[in-house]
C-alpha cells in the first residue's frame, strides 16, 4: 500500500512549505487538546494523585515502548526522559564500563554535542581515555583492537550522509568494540532496526522527525544482552529498583528501567504521547519509500533549476537520510531569503543550507512548490540583500 | 505588611485541603493558557523561529533570575534545566573538581536520589571517593579537613528538619570544604540566602513549593567567584560557549550559562514561567512569617485532638522548614482515610505523615479544617479499613 499523508492532522502555517521537521517537528492537532487535558484535568484536578491515576509515571516506558517499534527494538527496552546530550552520556558511560579500553572513536559527522559530551566526560573522570575523531568515511578502517567505544550518529546532521549501522556493528563486534548509536536523525526519518544490527546502545530525540514538540525528552535504548548489567552512571532515583522506598543504598531496576534518572517531564511527555498516537500505526519501510521520493525529486528539480547550489548530501538515497543539503557560498542569506518567500528549511555551518523531507506532512506537491521558490531565490538573487545578511542568534 | 493569599490564583479542587504542595504545587491558573499559547501562538505557528522569536532559548536564564531572587541569587547565576537529580550530578562532579581530597560527606536525612547520585558517580568514576553518610546532628562534627564536599538538602525531606546553611558552609570553608546545597523544599518554603551564606553550588527542583508543574525542570546556582572556573562535567551543547557555531571543541560558556546542557523543556518552563509569575513580588521574609503561623498553628490543633500521633518534626520552626509531620505505626493507611476525607499530605516510609504548609494558596481556615479531619480520622480510626491499607506503587 503507498505510503499516505498524515498532513490533516498537523497544524502547518499556511502559506509555508516546512521543510525543518528534521529540526523542529510541526505541532500534531491533537497534541493541543492533549496537553490541555494534562494541565487541567491531570495536574489541576489529580493534583499528586496524577502520578498513578494518569499514569505520569508509566509513561516513559510507556513511550519507550512506542517509539521502539520505530527502531527495532522490542516492549521494555526503551525509556524516555532528560535530553538527549543527557542520554550520550549515560550510554557512553555505560559502555566504557564494559571494557578497560581507553578510545572512544568518533567521526567529525557527529553532532557535535555527542562530542563535547564524551570531550566532558574525560575531561572530569576519564584522564587516561582517547577521543578519537575521524573523517566519517575512515570509520571502518580505524575500529581496531584498541577501542572501547564506537560512538556516531547514524546521519550526519549537516550532508546527511547514512552510515551502515549493521555493517559499523558487526565489524565493530568482531575486535571487542562496544557500539552507542545516535538516532536524532534517523528515529521516524528511516527504518532502523537496532536489534537486527545488534547495536549495543542507542539514544535519540523526539522534537524531529516524531514531532514531539520543542525540548522534548530523548530515549535511550540498551540491548537485552546488556541490560541487567549496565552501570547506570547517572543514578537517579527513578532508575532504583523500588523508588518509593526511599531505601539508602541505589539497586539498579529492572533492565532498561535503570536507565531513567529523575522526576519524567509529564507536559512534554503528554505532547510527545499525541505525536507518537500518529506514529503508530506507519510503516517505516513504506515511510522510507515516500521520503526517497521526495528527496529524490527535491534534488533532481533543485539540480536542474539552480545552476549555482552544489549538492552536499549523497546522491545515492541508500546512504542518505532524510534530508537534503546544497552548499553556496551564501548559504545563510539564501536560506533566509527562501524562508521569508515561505520554504522553511535551515542553516549549518559553514556553508550548509538544509531542508528535511518529513512525509507525514510533506508530499511532492510541496517538493515541486518548494523548488519553485527555491529556484526563484537563487536565481534572481533575492539573497542579495542586507536583511537576509545578519545572522541572529540561534541558526 | 502582613502575608497575603494569593488562593484565587490556583486551581484547587472543590472540597480538598491540598498540604502536598512541597510534593507536586497545584495549578496556578495561568499555567494552562500559558501553555496553550506555547503550544499553538509559538509550536504551531513559529515552528523553529520560535527559539529566537517566543524566546525559548533565553528561558533557562531567565527563569534562572526570577528564581535566583528567592535563593539569594543575583540576576545572571541561576540556570534552569534537567531534573534535580541531573543537577545534583552537576554540581558534585564540579565540586569535586576542585579539589583533590576524595570524602563527599552527606546525611542520612538527604533525599535518597542525591546519595543515590553520588554513589552512580563513585561506581563509575570515582572509585578512591567515599561518600559518608551521618546522621543529620551529626554533620557537624564531621566536616573535618579530609572532606571534599559537603552535600546536603536543607530540608529534610521527611521530618523538616531545617539545617543552618550559613553556619554549616562556614565551618565547611573553615577547613576547606566546597559546599552542595539541594534546595528541593527550600525554595518558596523559606527565606534562602545562598550568597550570604557562601554557598558553593546550589541546586533545586520547582514542580513543589514553585508550582512549575509535573516534572517541572530543575535549577543550579554557582557561586559568582566559581562560576568562570566550575568545571561542566555534562558538557552539553547548550552549555557551550558557542552552541550554533557547531565547533568540534568544547568551550564552556559564561558562568552559569555552562550548567546549561541539552535542549531546554520549552512546554514545562511555560508553565513555570506562569508560575514564577505569581512569586516575583512574593516577599519571602513575609512567606516565613506566615508558614511558621501555619505550622504552628497546625501542630497545636493536632496535638490538641490527635494524641495517637507523634510529632516528627523539629518543635521549635526555627529548625523547621515548612512542613510539619507526624509518626504513626498506620501512619499510610491513616494517611489514605485523610485523603479520602478531603485533606491530602503524603506519607514517608516507614511511617511519616508528611503535611506541606504553602502560604500562596493555604490559609489559617484551611488549616483548622484540616485538623478536624485528621482529628476525626485519627479518633474514630477511619484508617482502620482495608481499603486505606494497601499500598500503591507511587505513594
Amino acid at each position: 500500500m503507498p505510503f499516505q499523508s498524515r498532513k490533516d492532522q498537523f497544524h502547518l502555517p499556511t502559506g509555508m512549505i516546512y521543510l525543518d521537521g528534521n529540526s523542529l517537528g510541526p505541532l500534531p492537532r491533537a497534541a493541543a487538546d492533549r496537553v490541555s487535558r494534562t494541565m487541567l484535568d491531570e495536574w489541576g484536578d489529580m493534583l499528586i494523585t496524577g502520578w498513578n491515576r494518569a499514569g505520569w509515571m508509566a509513561q516513559p516506558m510507556a513511550l519507550g515502548d512506542r517509539i521502539g517499534r520505530l527502531i527495532g527494538a522490542k516492549a521494555g527496552q526503551v525509556a524516555v526522559g532528560d535530553t538527549l546530550s543527557i542520554k550520550v552520556f549515560q550510554a557512553l558511560a555505560a559502555a566504557l564500563a564494559m571494557t578497560d579500553r581507553k578510545v572512544i572513536l568518533s567521526d567529525s559527522g557527529n553532532f557535535p554535542s555527542d562530542l563535547y559530551i564524551a570531550q566532558g566526560l574525560i575531561r572530569a573522570f576519564g584522564h587516561d581515555l582517547e577521543l578519537r575523531v575521524v573523517a566519517p568515511e575512515d570509520v571502518a578502517a580505524n575500529i581496531t583492537s584498541d577501542v572501547a567505544v564506537l560512538m556516531l550518529t547514524q546521519v550526519d546532521y549537516r550532508t546527511g550522509r547514512l552510515h551502515d549501522m549493521a555493517a559499523l556493528t558487526a565489524q565493530a563486534h568482531a575486535v571487542g568494540v562496544v557500539t552507542v548509536w545516535d538516532l536524532a536523525h534517523s528515529a521516524g526519518a528511516l527504518a532502523v532496526d537496532v536489534a537486527g544490527c545488534g547495536a549495543d546502545f542507542a539514544v535519540g530525540c523526539t522534537y524531529k522527525y516524531l514531532n514531539g514538540g520543542p525540548g522534548a525528552p530523548a530515549f535511550i535504548y540498551v540491548a537485552p544482552r546488556h541490560a541487567q548489567t549496565a552501570a547506570p552512571v547517572l543514578a537517579g532515583w527513578l532508575g532504583h529498583d523500588a523508588p518509593f522506598a526511599f531505601e539508602p543504598a541505589y539497586r539498579p531496576g529492572d533492565g532498561i528501567a535503570r536507565m531513567r534518572v529523575g522526576t519524567p517531564p509529564v507536559i512534554q511527555m503528554a505532547a510527545l504521547e499525541a505525536a507518537m498516537d500518529i506514529w503508530d500505526d506507519v510503516d517505516m519501510a513504506a515511510l522510507r519509500d515516500a521520503s526517497i521520493a521526495l528527496t529524490q525529486r527535491f534534488i533532481a528539480g533543485v539540480e536542474a533549476a539552480c545552476p549555482d547550489l552544489t549538492l552536499a548530501c549523497p546522491r545515492d538515497p541508500a546512504v542518505r537520510g532524510s534530508q537534503v543539503s546544497f552548499s553556496h557560498p551564501q548559504g545563510y542569506a539564501a536560506m533566509q531569503a527562501c524562508i521569508a518567500h515561505g520554504v522553511v528549511g535551515d542553516f549549518r555551518a559553514p556553508d550548509i543550507m538544509r531542508f528535511g523531507f518529513t512525509p507525514l506532512f510533506i508530499d511532492a506537491a510541496d517538493v515541486d512548490a518548494a523548488v519553485a521558490v527555491i529556484a526563484r531565490v537563487m536565481n534572481e538573487a533575492l539573497w542579495d540583500n542586507p536583511q537576509f545578511q545578519a545572522r541572529s542568534a540561534v541558526t
